[in-house]
């Protein structure tokens, strides 16, 4: 499963030249849910660390066919050819353990991008266990970034939980949307509008053209209505086309602005930081969790109280009393 | 500390006839945090859970200064006086612990109201202990329901946590604010717009008519950017004046008809039975997290792994799994 084994040195030597194999395979390591493979993973990330932090991390979602992926093969190869970076993508997709479908699974999607010397395309794992390849998805971004790519494309879907993951691993969050007044809110979840900091009206093109530039002056207009974040980033809207490859770089600049303000506020380092320190905790709370309803039996005794609860025979507080405390049962 | 004594069968008889002083002393029981207390609580609470349920909940949020407490006051009469209800206001504070001040801690602020027959006005508790009050708060809402009052209006202030486990114990959620494009945003955590039911614009009155009417057709605008709600109610803008009294039919109409509704489609139930879920959930993470948290000299080892964390030394799993396996480290 874990392919050809490297000492740790080797693995480290081979990421921080940017061998894009032995990233791949330190990747698999780093997400093996065998405990065998936790020392070296460890040694691994203990010597890269010191060579993370210095991309920028930019999250992407979007409803299905706003044409993320399109877009990403654009925006990366934009950026390489454009501006000299080294792009690598990743995705966060806890849907794929159910076989809905990988984003980045077919990776054809991304043609150009998979093939670039100056790219690194991860496809998102297909075998994810919870709280495993999914805890691990800030380790597989640092060492893409020990591995020297400038520029990390998280994309995610627009339906779940996943939002909240990314927006709490990246420096910039990027939505996506398309023409058609509120319609393409349809597949986005509550709360997603207040976390971006940059909304992108994509296939601008065409016949669509000046629908998008409508939707676009609706949407300035409605942002001023969300409350300011935390980063006194004033999120904007622009149009793109990912198919001819406009707009792109009206949205760079703006990723630029974004950092040139956050960096000199002191904002961009303090949001890493807590973004670490959150993340810290919230693998404390999974494995706790974990540890709890893992036990023999427990799913059978919580589906007897939940349905208690249901049925509002007890309340909330004493159905989890009842569980944490059987002996007061 | 918990007054006079009553048996579990006194409680309950003085709770369902309605007896305020009784209701008053069984809150302070259930809110306890004395375990001696737990046995007692528990059996009351199963006596009466038979008779909970019957009343609307409604959650009101709005930044400090929009009027929130005039605006119970006012809402609450409206309700006894025009609609023959019953009305109990409760309190979610958490920042009272800090000595900020207490919401509905200066009773007179709610003259009216608080000396009601028809009305009971429970002050926020000003010795909150985490996990303690706070989780018993459901629990509260279900004895004023046991008691007869069919309106409960639930009180928070727009700017912390509490808007969340506020949302996740009431049927229709209600923000209130003012006049003024934007501005008045400022205090409002994100993430807030995207969870009401209902807008109303308060204070629309005098030569703040004019500015509240060009607000509301700016908010009615804005909303149609919000995603829609599982419940498939369409949120509605409001102009209303607590002071004067005006507008506040058109507030119970709205509340009348999201209960319409979202009773025919069965997702009324269904919130209630998956609030109470969740919370159960709840419970045992932060029973959990306490556990784990209250380790003696746990406080000065996070501390420490947070600073390896922030420095940029090690991971967050890595720090996660220093804190959980000890023995790795």
């Amino acid at each position: 499963m874990i392919g050809k084994r490297f000492s740790p040195e080797e693995y480290v030597k081979g990421v921080l030249n940017g061998d894009k194999v032995v990233l791949g395979r330190a990747i698999t390591l780093i997400e093996s849910i065998n405990p065998a493979d936790q020392d070296i993973s460890d040694k691994i990330l203990n010597l890269l660390m010191p060579h993370t932090g210095k991309s920028i991390r930019i999250g992407i979602t979007g409803v299905p066919g706003v044409g993320k992926s399109t877009f990403i093969e654009s925006f990366g190869t934009y950026l390489i050819k454009e501006k000299g970076k080294k792009v690598a993508v990743l995705a966060i997709d806890p849907s794929s353990q159910l076989s809905k479908g990988s984003i980045l699974g077919d990776k054809t999607r991304m043609e150009q991008l998979s093939v670039n010397d100056k790219a690194f395309v991860r496809p998102s794992p297909t075998n994810l266990n919870l709280g495993g390849v999914a805890a691990k998805s800030r380790e597989v971004l640092l060492l893409c970034e020990a591995a020297g790519f400038d520029v990390i494309l998280i994309e995610t879907v627009g339906v779940g939980q996943s939002e909240t993951t990314v927006k709490g691993m990246v420096d910039f969050f990027l939505l996506l949307m398309l023409a058609g007044a509120g319609d393409d809110l349809q597949g986005i979840k509550r709360g997603i509008m207040e976390m971006v900091d940059h909304i992108a009206i994509n296939k601008t093109d065409g016949d669509n053209t000046k629908a998008s530039k409508e939707a676009q002056k609706q949407l300035k207009n409605a942002l001023h209505f969300f409350p300011p974040a935390q980063s006194t980033w004033q999120p904007k809207v622009t149009t793109c086309s990912a198919l001819i490859g406009v707009g792109l770089d009206q949205i760079w600049k703006t990723i630029e602005d974004y950092c040139s303000l956050t960096k000199s506020t002191g904002y961009f380092e303090k949001q890493r930081k807590n973004q670490n320190v959150k993340r810290m905790h919230e693998f404390i709370i999974d494995a706790l969790s974990r540890d709890f309803y893992d036990k023999d039996g427990m799913a059978q005794k919580i589906n007897e109280i939940e349905e208690l609860i249901k049925a509002g025979k007890i309340s909330p507080y004493q159905g989890g009393n009842m569980l944490f405390n059987p002996k007061s049962d």
